[in-house]
Parts: structure tokens; sequence; C-alpha cells
């Protein structure tokens, strides 16, 4: 270790992991030798994490993205909850859980996660986020109070990484979860609104893309708003069995060397100090080894995701053209279209929407090889679930945030258009059936397409039926079957 | 049309689609001639079925697999309900909607679907099973009654595949339901059985596949009991979203050509025809153009074949060996486990439920492709969901019934060599922690694994702890940290 | 065992796995006692299946599909081929490797499978499969000659399941694949004849749904065929991976009990024997135990499947209204399209590609699922590989060979419309760019849009360009650059 | 605009997109105000990126990822060709072209990306990426000389972002590949490298994870790097198809606007400017469409992450233990394995392995969404496709480099232990069955269980066969059946 000046162990130094030695000095940086049951390992004098983040670093090198920092915020407050229960059961020291408590919170009121530089793809099933969890308040607290704080001993005591950071990936989740069920909710609010505002405007429907029976814009618009509330109450309902937690049960769900009175508290203090209305589970044995409410949570994500491609590919599609497309309606332009076709205008929004939604299905698979992948008492897996879970939330909630504010809220319904292709279906024959049966009404339909004229004009030239029935049939209210709800038909 | 011989039109015809015309033989074939919108075809004059079935056949030539009988059955319940609610409606005579009733009830009642000649796979939205319901419906009914029954204007009436197809979809998916769900039930019993069974034998846990704490094979059964309570549930829930049904609806869901008392009652006519507790939904636009109830139910499907596929590993995994595996439990020998290696037995019931559950696995993607391709008023792709979900219930619901069988029922727990392994565990030490901090237990697991001594022994033998305290710290009881209800540990 | 009646054994009975001992009647059915290594079940007597079959049914009751006869054809032919070696490697005599070639040949011929039960669906890594074959064989081979032929010792030798079962699997898949590559040239032909017969007909083309500049229908249609070109290549040389295969290898690949003659012969032989030009794997540890070459099959198939999928979505979007879509082609009619709506007509086939192509890209979640489940020197997931792969196979020929006959050999392309477009688009303005800038194009694109008159008019009107130029720019060579292939443009 | 102060136009802007207006003082940031054909916008003054590529920023949102710097490098490299072809076809001016090429240059050599702020998940078929490639260009250029460039008439001369952004695309995804197949490369050595270390070294093998007859340690290590080999190829391969490209085409593949030089040159430019041997497609209509090769790519990247993953379960459970685990092998230790359980060490850096195949075959599913997609003449959505393809190529580079660096190469075999695992198990009777049968051997592998001696003092005690036979066929040679390579057996 060329150019390195060995110096005294100062003043503050904390427990960091198992031992931490000596210092040095590489070039400008004062380091520390940091020791663990593997071996010693240079630290920066300055850092508040240890050896074992460091390890980390070293071995998971796949990307520069740390844990997300949901997930840290919970680790800490799991800390500091466990160091609450952990006072109360007279198992640590007042001096210690206050100094525990204090720095816990200091990362927590600073949103400071800057010490955490654990990669958020880790080997170890967690084991790296938990024990820089535990290093980092070890040494801040001892920074803070020059109380002399273990990590595990005092930081992680009554706590498994089996524990603490399946815990933490779940109060991650169900913190983002309200930013994305409130996107939901003005989604919903938004196509509502959309479709009281074009109740009115009768529409050809498509189904399997060929012309069907009339109805309104009011109706698409609402039919997506319905979609959408079940989605948001799949994903509620989801994120609540993400409330119920394996914590106190330490390692594989046996709760060893956690007390009775932790045991028995530790979720309801840390629902107080998270402000998450947690449940410890039934059977920790089970709630430590399975991950199917991650797949579910995650199932819930991914349909989501498939029902917005699917209003997305709606989008893009009856706004198509504008000249040679459907143009039944036009989105709000968002970008110049093309480099090198002048005036051509594209879905951006919509397509942005589609990739998103692409994205979220991929990660599910992912999450779901994960999930399966679990052996025995543990899934190692858990970390890659909690990366592409959060991201997931992450990606919809602002995917349907643009798709709000920058496609719907300007969407143009094109009525006069959406009218005329009413009027010139030959679709709308459906209405004679009860009238003139199938057959007739059929041969009705070819002749009109054959001889390029309205269904009504040869259903009247034909005297088929008298001049005020068809008159009748053919209106708007007739043809839509509107009801009390949406009877003015444009 | 060599060889073949007009004869004049018989008494018993129906009409078959559009027109059925003239009778022919071809070879030993008596064929009549039926008539739709797009032409004529030859069909086998004494087939239920007629041209739309036929068109079916050769469009569709992907597989030999026929609709699910399910669907079937389903579909013939809701043409006996309309013609009963388009009876009371008033829109269809006594004597029409009678004949309709009895050639459905004869049908159901003898589970013949013979004339159901068409293909699973199948393009046209589910069109061509619901053309070939009414045409044979239609068909039987003339025969039964010599009454002509129209198969659109009189079976079909008030109705549209746009509603009739989902919802006989949704109904078969109902109907496997509760199959499915006794097998998991009797999954989660067996495993409870044997949690009772083994309460008290002790044994290593495993996380990340290397030795941790010790456990009983009681928690460990019971953890499953508990994760598949959870499938349980999940299963069931998403089931009860499939009881919310868009009959009346007819075309994309507008209740086009139906009478208001149809719409209103049609869905409590079907409920009590079928036994299903249905109910319509309340917006029957959303309710016919998406399909995310199906990929919701798929998806539970799909974490019940991962939580099996991960229990199968589990099973395959502690029965490895004998010899060189972990041989910690032995599964019912059930077939010779080699054409060359003499007195070699596999674990082939886990292998062949691990197979179910990644072809279930697919089987989701394939929903989730077909559900997310719906465009505007309809989805086209129905049919593939319908064939894959129903085929996912009914293999996991014979994979369950043969795991339990052929498999847990018989399983040994070898309770002696897992008593062996606890007792040779250094991890063991963990108890320890509490006591002498995790450093000093590092290091005691160090040289234990060193010397190849128990930990116990080489606490003992270095007096770091008195004896008593080191008998009881490596109890049973205390390893486990055992409760009340799993006291006494083998 | 009630109401059986003990009877002598037969003169005619081989050995059936171990030991037939004795002979039953249950009721009509005369039965015999086979034995293997676990214990003794009652087999039909006139069975040729013994009791390694019966057990696969009792164990795999999840489906009622058997094993591919491509994969029981192929496996006859490898123990054809064994015996072929064995005896010139004198392990076997002359009078049953006779003997067994004979009955090999007999079942081959007769493409005769009805003794082969074992269900598609099973587990024992294919054990049940090369089981049923050795005891068909022998039992087939005895009553044909009355020698005695052991189903291991004889059939089986110098064999493994090991070896034979992935050895059949690949050859089941080449035999497939001709049919398969055959319907993709296929259709390569009929786009190619349709590029042909369309190449002067221009259109707009669109890209992301939006009109961009004009182009051809012959354009349109030979970039399809451009495309499944790469899928026959593609296809094809995933194939010639699968020739690469692991016989001789006998058990993990050791080659164990095989005869130095056999090893260096078999394939060769079996090459001869089956037609198919394989080659013995190098590696054969590494050929036995691992399944990337049929991940990398099946991933070929995926792709075709996802381009047959985008091609049925062009065709059903190019195909949309009549009246109210973009109506630029029809699709022959091939079915009534709806029950209730007189008149329409569906893309009933691109819609039934859709759903294989969903289901195909569903099956390679799953083989991708089992491939990667393999586990040390075997994987155990091959059966159900095999299954979805050759039904991938099997299911894409024959949508393949539907799109052909009964969609695109009947396609309309409505040459007048699409001219139309063309002269309306506004898009066409992109010709005025290298003359005018790119921002005074956008300028002229604008204006032209709101005025409602097309570019070409509102360019002549301002005089920006003079009138030979303007129409040269507009003329439909220009507008699509065509070369010299396609030059005349209608 | 509150609190901005406007100020007189610089003289140093050049054009932005369509125009640059004017500057304001907002806060202490100097603006200006770009405008292009949807309006204006206000832009940071000293800011090379313009108006194109704020609107993405706004419009996408969904993560703060940019573009992946090996498509800027490849955008930057088509713009420079893209300026010399346009000069040598004289559609450029020489002193605009050496500008363009000047700023290109600049870029390059500076890997400095700073400029490109738009999002790499992005609507817009990547017109945002293209536009903000063509307006940092110019906007440099103008600074370094005075000289106006216009974004879309000179710096996209001839170009579309339709055959820019996919060219840009493959060029990147060209240019991780190597360092991915230099570390597969090194797997390949490092396994063939452990091959021999331990050719003599033999092992029970293990088919469905039961004892099966013996191997080496030298073989199982071999085929590891056969398996790799593979990957190797068919990565190669597929990435041999991404060098056709699509540059030429202009929109939709037409190549309209280009000139004929520019046409048939650009390529062999590109390929000089770029190092990269890139070939034009013949069918550019299909190679603008159709995205089949990004998802043959792909293909082959889930390969490689399927077969990694199964190599990484294999050494978690090779090493598993190490007291009730298989303990075969000994991986590296390279973290302390718990917070709570002192001295348990685990696979981490397999288990990062297994997450990154797990997220590398997700992101495969995405790409496969996204390429069958695509709509008539484009794939809107390459953005996602390239984003995740790159990402996958790099974590698969580190994974690999992290497993070779800190797993394989400490990898320590037991080979004691693995000898005694050979010695006591009973499959080794396997090398009887020609001598006495399967039958035979069937009986003494039970009966050596039950006895728990082994097979081979049964034999010689059972008198079955002579001693010398006996230890001859009992010899890890025999045993193994070893040819040349590896004879000599531990």
């Amino acid at each position: 270790m060329k150019g390195c000046l060995c110096i005294d162990v100062p003043k503050k130094i904390a427990y960091n992991s198992l031992k931490c030695v000596t210092k040095y000095y590489i070039g400008d940086a004062k380091m520390r030798i940091d020791q663990d049951c593997l071996g010693k390992m240079e630290v920066k004098d300055d850092a508040l994490y240890g050896i074992h983040s460091l390890r980390a670093v070293h071995n998971f090198p796949i990307t520069s993205e740390k844990v997300h920092p949901a997930i840290l915020e919970s680790m800490l407050e799991i800390k500091l909850a466990a160091a609450k229960a952990n006072l109360k059961a007279d198992t640590l020291s007042k001096s210690k859980a206050d100094a525990i408590i204090n720095a816990c919170k200091k990362l927590i009121d600073n949103h400071d996660y800057r010490a955490f530089i654990v990669p958020a793809i880790q080997g170890g099933a967690g084991t790296s986020t938990n024990m820089s969890a535990n290093e980092v308040v070890a040494q801040l607290a001892y920074q803070m109070t020059d109380i002399k704080i273990h990590p595990n001993d005092d930081v992680n005591q009554s706590q498994s990484t089996n524990d603490t950071f399946p815990t933490a990936g779940k109060m991650g989740m169900l913190k983002l979860a309200p930013k994305l069920l409130q996107s939901i909710d003005n989604l919903i609010n938004q196509f509502t609104e959309l479709s009281i505002q074009h109740q009115k405007t009768i529409k050809i429907a498509r189904t399997q893309l060929q012309d069907a029976i009339p109805t309104t814009y009011g109706r698409s618009f609402k039919a997506y708003a319905s979609l959408f509330k079940r989605d948001y109450k799949r994903i509620r309902n989801a994120a609540k069995n993400l409330t119920i937690i394996n914590l106190g049960g330490t390692a594989i769900g046996n709760g060893l060397n956690a007390s009775e009175y932790y045991q028995n508290n530790i979720v309801p203090i840390l629902s107080e100090v998270s402000g998450l209305n947690l449940q410890q589970a039934d059977d920790l044995i089970d709630a430590t080894q399975n991950c199917d409410s991650f797949a579910e949570f995650s199932g819930a994500l991914k349909t989501l995701a498939m029902n917005l491609s699917k209003v997305a590919n709606d989008l893009r599609l009856l706004s198509s053209g504008p000249q040679t497309g459907l143009n039944e309606i036009s989105l709000p332009k968002k970008a110049a279209g093309s480099s090198i076709m002048p005036g051509k205008i594209n879905p951006v929004i919509p397509e942005v929407v589609n990739q998103v939604a692409f994205e979220v299905i991929g990660k599910n698979l992912t999450v779901s090889l994960a999930a399966e992948g679990g052996q025995l008492e543990l899934n190692a897996f858990e970390p890659i679930m909690f990366r592409d879970i959060l991201t997931s939330e992450e990606h919809l909630t602002k995917a349907i945030e643009t798709l709000i504010n920058n496609c719907l809220k300007g969407i143009q319904v094109n009525a006069q258009y959406n009218r005329k292709n009413v009027e010139k279906s030959a679709i709308t024959a459906t209405v004679l059936t009860p009238k003139i049966g199938y057959e007739k009404a059929t041969s009705i339909v070819k002749e009109a397409l054959n001889k390029n004229i309205s269904v009504k004009k040869l259903v009247l030239d034909k005297q088929l039926l008298d001049s005020a029935t068809v008159e009748n049939l053919f209106s708007p209210e007739v043809l839509t079957n509107c009801d009390n709800q949406d009877s003015a038909i444009q």
C-alpha cells in the first residue's frame, strides 16, 4: 500500500461491522481500516458507511443505481422502531437507544441517503442493504454521541436481514402507492370529465376494427373511466396485502434472539413510526420465505400497464391520419413529428405510455421469475423484485400524469366528422332487424353498400317501413339505444 | 359435384343460418345445402350444425381441439335463459320459446356437445361459437317440434356474440373454479396434516441454500399450507370478479334490439338457470370491450403456478440424493427412474408439477398479450384467452391432485438424519449472540468449523458459559425458539 | 381383486419391464401381471405396453394428449438404429437384433402409435417415453418371433433416456420443420406475387399511424416478403443446431455401457435410418444437460410469431371499415361477422393468426422457464419443451396456410381510393423541402390543411415554383422516389 | 413571464429548429426564445440543445435516464458521415459540411454528451433524439464557425429519423457487443482452465437431483465452457444481422430527398467513420418498419441469461451447506452472510448473476412486445427496445465479469469429499448391467442400500464376479468411462 501513512486511531471511531482498526492516507483521502469476518478493507475515514457497504460495491458492479430511497427510509424507520422496542424490552440501554433513534431521525428528516452506496441490484438477499443501514446508523450515532454503538448487536438487535429487508421492501412499495393511486384517480376523473363533455357526441363503434352500430364518445370515455376504476381497486387491494409483514421473525421467521416484548410490539411501533398501517403475519416462516405478495402486487401493476396500453392504442388509432386515417379525435400537438416530413405531428404521449406499459410488463416477468426462484426458507432474489416493482410504480405514475396533462386535457373530438360517419354507415341497419328480420336486413346492407346510398334512404325508397318509423329508427337516440343519462345525442 | 344426387327438400328442415335449400348425396352421406350471406355450402343432412359452424372448421384448421364443453354448456344456458326472458318480454312466441328451451335442455342434460364442431382457436371474436349454438339449437328445436326456429331472429334474439361469448367464457371459468379451489383446499389440508405429524421434527433451515438456524418440519409444512391459503383466497376473489357479466349489452354494450324487460331480467334468469350467482355490469360498454378480469384471473392462476413450482422445487431439493444429496425427506417411489441406471428413483410427481406450472405461466403470457390486444369496442382475441384459462384451471387441478395423492400422502421425513444435521451445524451459534455478541460468536463459528467440532462442545471446552446455560441454549426448544403450539421438539 | 380369475401364464409372454407373472380376467378383459422394481400392476393381456407405461398414465393424469407421433417415430428409429449398431458391435445377437429391427419397422411403417399411452406432459425427464418404447418394442418383437427380448438389456442396450429422449425430441422438431419452412416459403411467394401485382399501386404510407409520404402497395407487400425471408433463414439455422445430438452419451453423456463401436457409429446409422442429417455433439456432457438449442429454436418460432402478428395487425388495420376505417384493402369474406349486425364481415383469418402468435409467444416463455430450470447433469423438463415446440411448429404451419389460402389469395387493393388519399395528403409537401427548406414547407403544410386544399394547388397558387417543376415533383414517380423496378406508378 | 428582461438577440445564435428569436433573463439564467412549428419556448441561452430537446424533457418525464451515449455517439457519426456524403453529392456547401463535421468530431472526441438532455424512454419513434442531435450539432457548429447551420436542412440533410434512429440503435448495440463477447470468452477460458485443473477429480453426477453415475469436475466445467461457446456464437451471429442498416432510406425507406450519390455511398462512408462494418439493407422499406433483428439479438441475450442462470443455480447448489448441503465445492467468501447468524457466508455472486439473468429475460419480453407492436411503415417503440437491449448488454457483461473475478477464480473443489461420495454411491452398480443384466443389478442396488454397504463390497461378498473384474469395474477410470483426454482420475 504505497504512499499510505499510518496514523493513530482517532477519538471518534465507531464499530463498523466487526472492528475498525487503523487509518491511512491515500493521496488526499484519509482512510481507515475496517474489518469483518473476511478480512480488512480501506474505507474513507469520513464515510458513514463501512466495510460491508464497500464489499457490496465491489461485489455487485452491475449498475450505478443505488437502493431506492423509499427502501432506505423504511429500513431506517425499522432501525428506529427496533431501538424503541428493544429499549422497552430492556435489552438495549437508553443511551444507545437514543443514539440510534436520533441518528435514524437525522437521516430520515434530511432525506439524506448519500451514505448508502450499496447498489440496487445485489446478491445476498438484501444483507448488504441491511448491513449498510446498521453500519451507517452506528457510525452516525457514534459521531453524534461518542457512544460506541455496534452495528449488529445494537442497531440490528432483534432483527435479521430475513425480516427487515422484505419489510423495508413492502414499506417502500406502500410509500409509492398513494401517488400512483392518485394518478389513477386523476385519470378516472379526466375520462369522466371527457365523458360528460362528449356525452352527446355520436360516433360509429367498431368491433374487430370493422364498423359496428353507433355509440357516443361519452360512453367511450366513460368505459375508460370504468376500466381504470378496477385498476385502482386492484392495486389498492394488492397493496393492502403488502401491509402484512414478517418483522419480528428475525432469521427464517423463527423469531430467534428477539424478546417476547419486541416480537409482540415491534409492528405497532413501526406502524406509528412510519405512519403505515402494518400488521404482523400470522405465519412468520411462510411470510419470510414466500414472495407471492410481491408477485401479486406486480401483477396488479401489469394489468394496469396492459389497460394503459390498450387505451393508448385506441387514442393513437382514433387520432390516426389526420387526412387518411380515422381522424375522429385530435390529440394536442406536443412535438414536431418528423425531421424530414414538414408539418407532421405524432401521438408522442400515447407512444411513451405504450412503452412504459411494455417496460412494466417485462418487469413483471422479472419479478415472477425471481419470486418463483425462492428456495426453502428464503428467496434470495428480493433485491431485483424491489427494484423492478418500485420503478414500475414510479414510471406508471409519471406515464399517467403525462398522459393526462399532455394529452387527455387537450383532446378534441371531431364531432361533425363522427356524425357523418354514423349517417353513412350501413351497419345502422341493425335497428331494422326486429322489424324485418336478420336475413332481410342483411340483404338491405348489401344493397346499400353496392348502390353506395344510405340504408335509411334505401328503406324509404323501398317503402319497407313507413317514413315516421324510419325517421325514428334512424334517430341518434334509437341508434345508440340511449337511456336517460345520455338521452340527447348530438 | 360428381356422384351427387339431388333430392327434394325434405319435410324436416329448419333455417340454418340464412337458408337451407336442397339436398344431395355425396358417397354415402346425404347432404343438404345451407346458405348464408356469403354463399352456399354442403352440410351433412343429419347434422345439427350448419353453414356457420362448417365455415369455422374450414377457416380455422389450427387444432383439432373443440370449444370447451364448459363454454358450450354455458352458451346453451344463455340461449335458454334468453328464450325465457324474450317470452316474458313478449318478443318471442310461447311455442318458439318452448322449442328453444327444450332443445337447450336436451343438449345440456345429455352433456352432448358432438354437434359443436367449431375449433377452440378461432377468429371472429367468438362469433362462430355463438352462431354454432344458434344453429344447433334452431335445428334441434325444429327436429323436436316441427316449428321453424330462426337461429338469429329467434335463438339469438336480444343477444349478440359481443355479450353472449364473454359471458359464456366467464361462466365456463366459474364452472371449473370449484374443482380447482377444492384441490387447493385438499392441498392445504394435506400440508396441515403433515405439519401436525412432523410438528416436533427438528431440522436445519437454509437461507440462500446455506445452513441457517434450526426449524421444524412442522413449521415448513405449515408454511406451505399458509402459502396456498393465500392462493385459495386470491383465486376465489379473482373468480368473484368474473361473475360480473355484460349480458344484455348486445352489440358493443349498447343493448340495442333488446327489450327493457330482457335487459333488466336476463342476468337473474341466467343465474337461476345456471346456478351461478351472476351480476350485470354497471357499465356495459366497458364490460364488453375490456378483458382485464380475464387477465386478473389468469394472473391469480399464474401466482398459484409459481407457488406450486417453488414447493415442487423444495420437495425435489429436500429429497435429493438419496446418498449424496440433502436426503431429508423421501418421496413415494412412483416409477423406475432410469432405463440404464438400476435402482434409480426420481421425483417424477414434483417434476410434472413444475412443468404444469411452466405451462400455466406461459399461458398467462398468452392471455396477457391477447387482453392487451383489444381495440376500441371489442377484443377479438377472447377465444385463445378462454382456451388457455380453462386449460390452466384443469391442468392445475390435476397437477395438485397428483401431487397430493402420488407424492405428499406418502412423504417420509428422515427425522434422525435431520436431528444429526442440527447437532453438527455451527450456525446454531446464533443463540449465543445475545450472550457473547456477534463478533465473538463469529469467531466461535469459524473455530468450530476449522476444528470440526460442534459449537456446543467448543463453548463448553472454552467455558464461555456455564454448562446449564449451554445445555439450555442448545436444546431443540431454544434453538427453534418454539412456542406453545410446537413446544416439544423431537 | 374381485371377480378376477387366475389363469395359466400363456405361451406368448415377453419380459415387460422386469417380469410378467400371471394373468387374470377383469370383467371382459384378460389381464396379465407385470412387475418392476416397485411392485406389480395389472396390464391388459393383449397390450403391447407394459407396467412402465401404465405407471406414467397413473402418475401424470394432467392431459389426455399423448406424446407426439413425431417423437415416437423418432424413438423407434433410435431403437432400430441401436439394434443395428449393437449387432455390428457384437453385443446383441443377430436373432434379437432382427426381432427388434422388425418390430420397430412394423410400427413405423404403419404409423401405429396406439400402444404408446404415455401422456405428453410427464415427469421423469422422458423416462416414461423411453421405457414405453422399450417395452412396446420388446413385446411386439416377442409376439412376432417368440424370442424373449428384454426391454432394457436388449431394446435399450447402449442407451439411456438421457440420450435417447433429447435425441428423439430434436428429431421430432426436425421432422416438423420442413412443413413449416414450406409454408413460410409459400407465404414469401404469395407476398412476392402480391407485390408484383400491385407494384404500381400508389398509397399513403403511415409512420406512427400518421400520414407520411406516398409509397406503393408493391413495396408494402415486398417488405412482408423480405421479412419472412429472414424468418425462413432464422428457423432453418436454428433447426440446423438441432441436428447436433447426444446419442451415444448414454447416462449423463459419459457413454457408459456403450461399446466403442456403438459410440462411433450410432449417429451415422441413425442418420441413415431416419433420413435426417444428424451429428454427434463434441461434448456429450454439455449436450446432455443443456437445453439452449431448444430455447434457440423456440425463440426463432417466437420471432416468426411476432412477425405474423405484426402483419396480421396491418391487414386488419388496412382493411378496417369498410365505411369508416382505412378501407385501403378488402380481405376475402370468410364468415358472417355478427349474429346481430346484418352484413357485418370481420377479418377472421388475421384474427386467428394473431391468436396463434400469442399462443406461440406464450409457449416460448414456457420453454424458456423449462430450459432455465435444468440442474446439474440433466434438465428434467424436456417433455413440456417438446410438447410446446412441436405444437408451435404445427400451429404456425397451419396458421400460415390459412392466412395464404383464406386471406392473402383473395386480397383486393382498392387502388382508386388509395390514389385519392395520396392526392389529398399534405405530407406530399416533403418533396418541396430540398427546394424551399423545412421551415417554409412546414408553413405550406399548415396552410394547406387549414384551407383544406391540396399542397400542390397551394404551391401553384402561390407561384412558389414554376408549374412544370410542380407537376414533376407531385408526380407519382417522384413522390414515391421510384426506381427502375417499380417505375410506372398507377 | 414575470421577472424576465428582454434583451437583443446576441451575435452568436444559430437556427435552433425553426427559429430562435429573443432572449430573456430568468433569475440568474440568461434565456433565449426558440421556436418550432408548435410555438415558442424559453431555452437557456448557452444551451447547445434547443426547443425540440426541451419539449422531449417536458413530454417524457418518466425517467431521469438519458439516451445511451453509444446511441448518441453513433448519431453524431451519422451526422458526420451524412455531411461528408452530401458534400460529395454537392447538395451541401463545403463550409457548412466542414462546420458540421468539426462539431460532430468535437463532441465525439470529447465523449461530451451533456447537451443531450432527451430522456431514454421517449415517444415519437426517436424523433426527439434525432432532432436533438440536429440542433446540438447546428448550434455547436455555429458557435465554432459563425456559419448559420440549419438543424433540418443542413445537419439532417438526406436523412430522416426513420433511418438515422434505427441505424444509431444498431450501431450502439454493435459497440457494446465486443465487451460482452470478450467477457463470454473470458468465461469460456475460465471454465476451460477449471476443467483442466479438475480433470481428474471424480464426483457423483446427478440427474433430476438424484444420484447418478460418476463423472469428473473436469467434465462438468468443460460442459459449461461448451455451453457458453454456443452463446458466443449465437450473440456474434445475431450481432452480424445488426450490421444491416436502413440508412439512405430517409422517410419510410423510400429514400426521398436523398441524392443518388448519397444513397449509394452513405453506408460505406459511415462504416469508415465509425469503424463498424455496416451494410445497406436490400429492402429499405422492410428494414425501416420491421424490428425482428432487435428481437433476435435480444433473444440471443436472453438465451445467454438463461444459461448463466442455470450455471449460477448449479454453483449455488454444489456449494450448498457447508455442513448440511452438497458441499462439493466452496465459493470464495465475498461478504458476511447474515446480520444475525454469525459466520454465515452466502453465494452472493451467483445470486446477483441470477438476478441480472431475470432482468434480461424480463427486458426480452419488453423488447418482444415493442417489436410486435410496430404498425404499417414504422415501429414507434424503438426507444424502449434500444434502452433495454443496451442495458442488457452492459449488465450481462458486468455480471459475467463479477462471476469470473469474484467467484470462479477462487472456486475450490472439495476433491476428497467428492471421492467419498462416489465410493458410497449405489448407482455405480450401473457398470454391472452389461455383465449381470438390468434386473439383477436393480436388486443389488436395493440390497446395498438396505444393508448400507457399498455395491462393490456386496458384489464381492456374493462372489457375483471375480475380484479382478470387480476391482476393474469399480475403478474411477471405468466408472467415469474415461477416454484419453481425461484418463487418470483422482
